[in-house]
């Protein structure tokens, strides 16, 4: 007998069949003596429809109103997820964000949850009853209704798990569990049973994308086990995202992770002087370009060359400002490649273990791809490549670590 | 420069371009330096969707989490409109039913108003704004979402009006006032200018739903100027709704209400003592079937007749429960007719003058049309015809009393 909450997603609760089939399964568990909070997203497509109505309203709608309007999606899943246990004679009741105050910052479309009053959840689980709650959404201190920004029902779940002390947290989603890689890639690759938050946000800001980055955080800050499980598949044990276990030896790596949506941008020949960083992401930064890999080598003839990565779609818009600063800064020139991606080894074993780096250049070299640029972090290292190279990249390094064996570690 | 709050129904925010269509008149009133509050309801066709997906799943869905389920069709609404007002450079600001506190009892699916914590609203209007408050939707004190049933975004209006002192309530509908009957049977119908409020009530409720009747009652009970206007026509006066003026000389009669949804139901030969009528409806009210007309004549013999209509929908169900009472009461017999319509005549002026109902009846019989119930109020005479007279009745007496002439005082 243990609290469990679950996260549906949006194909998971997809159609009234789904719907059903999700009441079905939570029923189980409540039979099997387990006391059950559901978090549920926006019936899939929904979100897209309504923001498809705003956009033939405004251009750039205001987000105060686009969370109240989008916010209705998850309303409609959890009532009717409610009737669909209440059908199969399983007590329920459904809870918008504001209604469990969740509450968050006034960050429109991507608030992030401050507190949850669980007194109300509480009493309805101590009364028997199944609670569903809608994700994605909460209320700021004015009353005013805000999201956490697409995939932030994973978050909701995890925080609701946190705040309700819940000894698992389950996020149900259309794949089995997490990869060593995209099986659509490396048909070879295996399903974890076992990966550890570090890793998991590794992989998913990497572009795994299984789980929400901000509810792995969430979930490492507050050691709340995560499972995640096919909401398809039943029996399956998906993969436990947990602490890092003492006395356990780590695998060496969990996982390749890769990103197709990359694009690099350098500006060569740049005044070596403290402060150049700033004056060439500033602008990038204020422009609402998110950066990814940032390499800077070391200084010729007081210059030097500086090198980032951005989404692909933000190209244009990244060039742009960087012709605008390579005049102000006198730069050599200004070049870029829209045609890359990144692929990133990942796991906690790198700590200990040395010589990873180097396994993993030799692997690549041995097929003849070109590494354009290297970025290491603690428990990750990623290259850049031309695009062409992506799937070759990843096989061979899938082969080179033998992650499709159940013994690598 | 006035406070109006202005209500549109569903089929006046039934697409996006009808939605920019109430922004750009909400504008030109604030153009013209009023102070607006807009209720309005779900887009046209949404809550039907709403209501069919929740039948999919459930016969008997659980009311609490209908109203969950709908509300969300007024929560699209107020953010599309907000957005289609800011688009066009008129600061607004939406709520729903729970963020401005529209207190209700639990009555879910037919709440009741019981407060406005109107302090949000004022500041908005205060700061220029206009506010665009969700229609149908309130909350109860244990904070679960409550609606009041179709047509219940007039009360949200009324009473929003009345908790603001606005000195106007506008409620734009697909017709442009109310008529001195329905111009699809009557051509010659006539656009009333004024209305009471009492007439108004008699007209409603008697089939001529241009308003819902509680919002009526509201209005009436707080004395807001309540406004029928229509949304596809600019310029129109519409009819105004107000208290009877003192010293004005009332018309006789306001106009001529039907219902074809009318059949009615005899019970012959009951022992006529007291609590006979109780007996009788007791068991119809349980089976919560509503009853329109209660007509008993005098006794014969110790007997009585006792007849009464219900809506043609619940005839068979009712007749099934009057055999049941029959046998119980050894009746002579239980006779019905689901072939008959009701036709009504309103108007304060009755109270003053004497001879409207033999008029009336004279016209009918003039016809040849055969009256098979008559009831009275106040300010209304009701008869029951067969279904066939429908048109004829109404044409007839739409003559008699010379209600297409402006001289119809």
């Amino acid at each position: 007998m243990a609290l469990i909450v679950q996260k549906y997603g949006g194909t998971s609760v997809g159609s009234v069949e789904r719907i059903q089939n999700v009441a079905a399964r939570v029923k189980r568990y409540r039979d099997n003596g387990d006391d059950v909070v559901v978090v549920v997203s926006a019936m899939s497509g929904e979100t897209n429809r309504l923001i498809a109505l705003a956009g033939e309203i405004s251009a750039a709608p205001s987000a105060r109103e686009m969370d109240v309007l989008v916010s209705t999606g998850e309303q409609v899943t959890i009532a009717l997820l409610c009737m669909a246990l209440q059908e199969i004679g399983c007590e329920a009741r459904s809870y918008t964000g504001a209604q469990v105050h969740i509450l968050t910052d006034s960050a429109h479309s991507k608030a992030r949850i401050m507190d949850i009053d669980h007194a109300r959840v509480c009493a309805d689980i101590k009364a028997g009853r199944v609670v569903v709650v809608a994700g994605f959404q909460g209320v700021d201190e004015h009353g005013d209704i805000t999201t956490l920004g697409r995939g932030g029902s994973d978050t909701t779940a995890v925080a609701m798990a946190a705040a309700l002390g819940a000894d698992e947290c389950q996020i149900f989603t259309d794949v089995d569990g997490v990869y060593t890689t995209d099986p659509r890639v490396e048909p070879k690759a295996r399903k974890l049973d076992r990966i550890t938050f570090e890793e998991m946000l590794e992989m998913a800001s990497l572009g795994s994308k299984v789980l929400q980055i901000r509810s792995v955080e969430f979930a490492g800050k507050y050691n709340v086990p995560l499972r995640v499980l096919s909401s398809f598949e039943d029996g399956g044990e998906g993969t436990l995202i947990t602490l890092e276990e003492d006395g356990v030896e780590a695998a060496k790596i969990a996982g390749i992770a890769f990103n197709r949506d990359e694009a690099k941008l350098t500006i060569r020949g740049v005044p070596d002087h403290p402060g150049i960083a700033y004056q060439i992401l500033g602008p990038v930064g204020e422009a609402n370009i998110e950066v990814d890999m940032i390499v800077q080598n070391i200084a010729n003839d007081g210059t030097t060359d500086f090198t980032f990565t951005v989404n692909r779609s933000e190209y244009a818009k990244a060039m742009a400002i960087l012709d605008g600063i390579s005049t102000e800064l006198a730069a050599r020139e200004v070049v870029g490649d829209d045609k890359i991606v990144k692929i990133s080894l990942v796991g906690v074993g790198m700590r200990s273990h040395a010589g990873i780096a180097s396994k993993m250049f030799a692997a690549l070299s041995e097929e003849g791809i070109n590494i354009q640029m290297i970025s290491t972090s603690e428990i990750k290292i990623s290259v850049v490549v031309d695009e062409k190279y992506l799937e070759l990249g990843v096989r061979s390094l899938h082969e080179a670590f033998d992650l499709a064996g159940e013994s690598a570690d």
